[in-house]
């Protein structure tokens, strides 16, 4: 029998998370919790390499993230949720691979000069956030992950997390870090209902896990169709349309589908007609989740007890990889 | 009664002490472990920060450290010895200071800077190496220490943790952390051997504390003196000559040592006489010395002891620490 893959990911806690999430990782992490020994990880303090003024809301943000993941079919019998912060290894990986990067590659990872000129930091990047991919390679290492799903633009994180494996490995003359694979979704991103590329919390463009049934409605109303589809009786353009997307990704019936698109594209079918359809196919989509999620909400304590076992379960894993680096990096003293 | 000071000090363990450290650090520690209460760090992890593919010299050189610690006086029961890399709350606090500095200002340190220029880095400086000024501000803070023992070239050091403390506790609207002064001794830095400004290993113009009779006596014979003494009448400048340097620290006997400079200014005087004293003065300062460490060189086991129980006390004081902060940080979940 082979060995089990197992995967590290994960969500920075800024927040309740929404469907672009769903896309992107959530379905994923569900798929992959039988067949892999998966460790799901909120972490606090990445969150707070650009938030550390904030760290209300990171604080508030976790127990969010919880209710979400829980809310969604992340299962701690078959997922391994913890917090970032109650594992003292990671920082410590951390800081000796930071001894195995230069200043200069820091500088020139593509994604974090993507996210610095976003985020507008100017002249006051946080070191702690130019470190970030390092710390990232702690957390994939700290539990020898071999399946990383992130998306497109998160690849440069894995590659830098395996030249620091592939260095470690080869000045302390060891095999205990183990090199990662990226695990791209079929679909990265789903556009925000603005029609913008990514569903963002900062661009006020998403449609929320928890978000009622009123808000969904609302929200689904005021999509971006095809903007080229100015009267009813117009061809549309199926492919301009972020409602046809979202439909493409959540509508469960493939064949009523296929008949709407064509519809659409020969003319004659409203925009609110297919919005219509999307909003029902959200609503079914989301209220049980919504419903469990406000279950767990009951319960805070039962959510929190969930993390911290998983936290003592996740470092218990972390304490024997560093305890194996440390052998291999000669500070094993006692 | 005021509240005793609490000093944090320590070194890179990268080869034996010497009579530079003597001079700049451990006699200040030997005076200070009675009415302060002193840390001394054995900093191995700052030590691969420029020594990453070389851990056995780190490692072999922590027991050398240990056992020059001892040999010259700093006392188990009065002084906390510990090794920094048993330490986990310094790295995590580490990482969360450096989300309070900026990348620039990293980048500007000037004692960081005039080391890179040293050290030949180029465009490889590690990042660990380029941040350890904020690992220094946790190994500061996470015993709050207000008294610092460094150099003058080390003041920068001190000055970017007191920022990082009024950082930290402003935004986190706390007085966890305390700022530190830096106590710098009368006498900064000891010449080398060569005439040279500093001591320094790599330099090889050093007297290490462990030197045998026969490697004093040859290192002093080939001692730098004044260069403008070409003979024995010629009158001889006493501010010139490394040899005095050295007797106006360890010759007890001032009267004697001020009628040498005398015959020494006025000529008459051979710089082999001059040397016979400075001999003589060291032999008898690092006699005790090396007898006390070959006594403690005999017996590891116990240095590494006292080194296990010293870290395992000192991290009573940095997990309070750390918790301290978490709290404050709203970290505290559980």
């Amino acid at each position: 029998m082979s060995k089990k893959r197992i995967i590290l990911t994960g969500d920075r806690p800024t927040g309740p998370l929404h469907l672009g999430h769903y896309v992107g990782s959530l379905q994923n992490r569900i798929a992959l919790q039988d067949s892999c020994t998966q460790f799901v990880m909120i972490a606090d303090a990445q969150a707070l390499t650009d938030n550390a003024h904030d760290p209300m809301k990171v604080r508030d943000s976790v127990l969010q993230v919880a209710l979400d993941y829980l809310a969604v079919g992340i299962c701690p019998e078959k997922s391994t949720l913890f917090i970032q912060s109650q594992l003292p290894e990671l920082p410590e990986m951390t800081l000796y691979y930071l001894n195995l990067v230069t200043w200069n590659r820091l500088k020139h990872n593509p994604t974090v000069k993507q996210e610095i000129n976003q985020k507008g930091f100017k002249d006051n990047i946080p070191a702690g956030f130019m470190i970030y991919p390092v710390s990232q390679a702690a957390d994939i290492t700290a539990f020898k992950a071999d399946l990383v799903p992130v998306g497109e633009d998160q690849r440069p994180m894995i590659e830098q997390t395996n030249e620091i494996v592939r260095h470690f490995n080869r000045i302390y003359k060891t095999d205990v870090l183990v090199e990662a694979e990226a695990l791209i979704p079929k679909m990265a991103r789903l556009p925000g209902i603005d029609g913008q590329a990514k569903m963002s919390k900062s661009m006020g463009n998403c449609i929320y896990l928890k978000d009622s049934s009123e808000e969904i409605a609302k929200k689904v109303k005021g999509m971006l169709s095809d903007p080229g589809h100015l009267r009813v009786e117009d061809p549309g353009n199926v492919e301009a349309s972020s409602v046809f997307t979202y439909l493409d990704v959540f509508d469960q019936d493939l064949a009523a589908l296929e008949e709407m698109k064509a519809h659409y594209r020969r003319g004659g079918l409203g925009d609110s007609i297919v919005k219509k359809r999307l909003n029902e196919v959200l609503q079914d989509f989301l209220a049980p989740i919504r419903k469990r999620r406000e279950e767990f909400a009951k319960d805070p304590e039962t959510v929190m007890r969930i993390l911290l076992e998983g936290s003592k379960k996740a470092q218990q894993t972390t304490a024997r990889t560093l305890e194996e680096m440390k052998k291999a990096m000669c500070l094993n003293y006692f």
